[in-house]
């Protein structure tokens, strides 16, 4: 890859274009997206190449190559664009492509597109745009098959053949009657019936469909579940208005744990890639959780406060505060987090909770017994013997783990029941709640094991 | 749901077969297997049940509704099973779920199985289980369409009607000659073509392939990014030996997201589901890193006895820690997961390592300045004024915030330079590196600001 564009980069500095030409002919479109991209990234200044790079790729791949791009690479191209290869490029794309694009660039840029675009064209990008941001209508196209239960296999195949080239998918094929959706027929079933059979008789009246305003995971979801290549969305009267491919619900799937992902890590999610985000917005992503987990880690401070007698008379007991803290915090973020994942998956609901506690408690009850034997032995050892120390570490191990996986496993169940992301409750929040708890128990089994020294 | 199966539960009770049958005609395969699996969970006295539901679905998808069971329910069918009904659903199961099956059931019904299928089929099982485990080739199937170049597009369309039924997928076809993989023909592409037009010269050449040992999540990725309905995978000599299929790139997908986010909980992955995992399976994933950390967090406690002057001095310094240990751990596991997905998304490159960290570098100074002002200004009112406490956190938060972006940003860069898997290097491992450090920066500056009161 970096070779190939040190050579384009050559190439199109001594103006060999042809030779170019040559070595981006057969790339694919996905490919050459990122060709573009990195090009972009390398040659802020001489902006002008893109230009004329873009207009050396063949016809049939200009315009998938330009629907893969990044925001900014698109926008800067439709910059340079004369109207006559914006409009070709726009008939090309898919609509969902189109809007996808309209909603991520600078309104300047949107204007030029929606005056070089149809009437049809730009009627359908503003009824898709309507849709809210993370509804099924905001990431279906418009592009589909639409058949008639009277028509027979042949004239289907006959349509297909007519107006496929312009579909996003012809496999499945969506049979309506006055819009309202009655049945799917795809492709493979076309080919394994009879060329007289009628469509009314073969198509599969099962039909599973989505509403416009469904939430995008939950129709991202039902592709991993049922295995379907796309999925008719269809507005409350059940009047078929558009489908979501498999690839928009993979998109779907990327961007879902990109965002839980971020959430667990206390950043606020962004859909900016790591690099194309800047310095200020990565820190206001990151700042607001910050300052909200830094004020309610002061608990802990007084918290500690309290038990100043303790450790003056024991020092001893400060250096193994951050051992009970981590080790509370570890259990606690084990169980939050597999409990969140179940959560997502849809394996995990709020009527499992006496039993998905009951479990953790059982395996809390297995790994603090270990963990407190290990360290107790460790700490008995190291410290001449001490007893008393050794029981007062153990003793907090153990309730220290099973209090913090009860805390883990419960509460992402309790903010799904209210509504809330059960994300939020990931490891940090987890933390700072289990770190209070984990200290409270530390002092006080300690004073009561040391009561002689600490009363 | 819940209304459903206790429906079908009383009328199974009842013998009333055919109210059952006509429940369950009608629903989607994936949704019986769910109904199945939930009847399973809660009936696990009366298993023959089962075997009754099973004899109603419909001929039609019984198999496919077998395929989408797990393997406890798939197991114990298959238990029930004459060797006629087992030889039936193995004949309409594709061998990828055939393969997927025997991975997981136990060894006496494995060779059930095999004892019931054709040479054949046991020859093409055999074959894909010999891939190890993550590689293309135990995902693949082999029932794909092949065609030759000097067919005709009617030839294919004849081909495709006559073998179509028994493949996993006909909308993508192979051209081969030899065996060699020389093309790749969608019915879109044939759809569009004249019927007389050869295969040869409406193949697309430029076809991308796995090698049968390519790694699975490569594999997954190439899906996300050329939004294929499927990919063949050919062996060393580019002879085609199978395809997979976009279902199953979105389970591995789904399957590689559980196993990261396992990682970063520091839980050992593990394909099972939450609940089908007993409590000694959850307790073993857990306990190994919880040792390692614990061991390691002694660490913290060698750091805080060497300072114990200071806070037999000033014991209200104890009450800071773990306030400073929090925000150091949520700063490092902030720009750690950030880093860890940018990688896993092929977004972030070792070569990026010095553009990452200074990126890094300038986000902290912004986000740590506004946390010192904060809590400076905070600890400063509360405390009667007391500068010199209010500086002593003030400076620790900013070098504390500092250092642990840095080691939350490198350290997962480091660990993929080194072919560790970078998710190892997630939020607890980075708590622990981090506690230790902000320990270190805490009790230094406090050293040094109350130099007159501590030497």
């Amino acid at each position: 890859m970096e070779e190939q564009l040190d050579t384009i980069n050559r190439l199109l500095k001594e103006r060999r274009f042809s030779e170019v030409k040559n070595i981006i002919k057969d790339e694919n479109p996905a490919d050459l997206a990122e060709l573009f991209e990195e090009l972009f990234a390398d040659n802020f200044d001489e902006k002008a190449e893109f230009m004329t790079l873009f207009r050396l790729l063949p016809k049939d791949s200009a315009a998938e190559t330009f629907a893969h791009m990044n925001p900014d690479m698109q926008g800067h191209l439709i910059g340079m664009f004369t109207d006559k290869e914006l409009r070709e490029i726009l008939d090309e794309l898919y609509i969902d492509d189109t809007v996808d694009m309209i909603e991520d660039l600078p309104a300047n840029v949107v204007s030029r597109i929606l005056l070089n675009s149809t009437t049809g064209e730009r009627r359908a990008i503003n009824d898709i745009l309507r849709y809210p941001r993370d509804s099924a209508g905001s990431i279906m196209t418009i592009e589909y098959v639409s058949l008639h239960k009277d028509m027979t296999v042949l004239e289907a195949f006959e349509k297909i053949r007519k107006v496929g080239v312009n579909k996003e998918t012809i496999y499945t094929c969506y049979v309506t009657e006055n819009r309202i959706l009655t049945g799917v027929v795809t492709v493979k079933d076309l080919f394994t019936a009879d060329e007289d059979d009628k469509i009314g008789d073969i198509m599969d009246t099962r039909v599973i469909s989505v509403n416009t305003h469904e939430d995008k995971e939950v129709v991202a979801n039902m592709f991993q579940k049922y295995d379907f290549l796309a999925l008719p969305v269809v507005d409350r009267d059940n009047r078929l208005v558009g489908i979501v491919t498999f690839d928009d619900a993979m998109d779907v799937i990327e961007e879902e744990n990109t965002e839980d992902i971020s959430r667990w890590a206390a950043v606020t999610p962004n859909e900016e890639s790591y690099f194309r985000t800047g310095v200020f917005k990565h820190a206001k992503s990151r700042i607001v959780w910050l300052l909200i987990l830094m004020i309610s880690a002061t608990l802990t401070q007084l918290i500690t406060a309290r038990y100043e007698n303790a450790f003056k008379v024991l020092p001893l007991l400060v250096s193994f505060m951050p051992m009970i803290m981590d080790t509370g915090g570890n259990c606690g973020a084990q169980s939050s987090t597999l409990i969140i994942r179940g959560i997502a998956l849809g394996e995990i609901h709020f009527s499992d909770f006496f039993r998905v506690v009951f479990k953790e408690f059982r395996i809390s009850i297995i790994v603090s017994s270990i963990l407190a034997i290990v360290n107790g032995a460790r700490v008995y050892l190291m410290y001449g013997h001490n007893f008393p120390l050794a029981l007062t570490i153990a003793l907090s191990i153990i309730a220290t783990v099973v209090i913090s996986k009860m805390i883990g496993a419960s509460l992402p169940m309790l903010a799904k029941k209210a509504h809330l992301d059960p994300a939020i409750m990931a490891t940090p929040l987890i933390t700072t709640i289990v770190d209070c708890a984990s200290l409270i128990i530390y002092f006080n089994i300690a004073t009561i094991v040391f009561s002689n020294v600490l009363m």
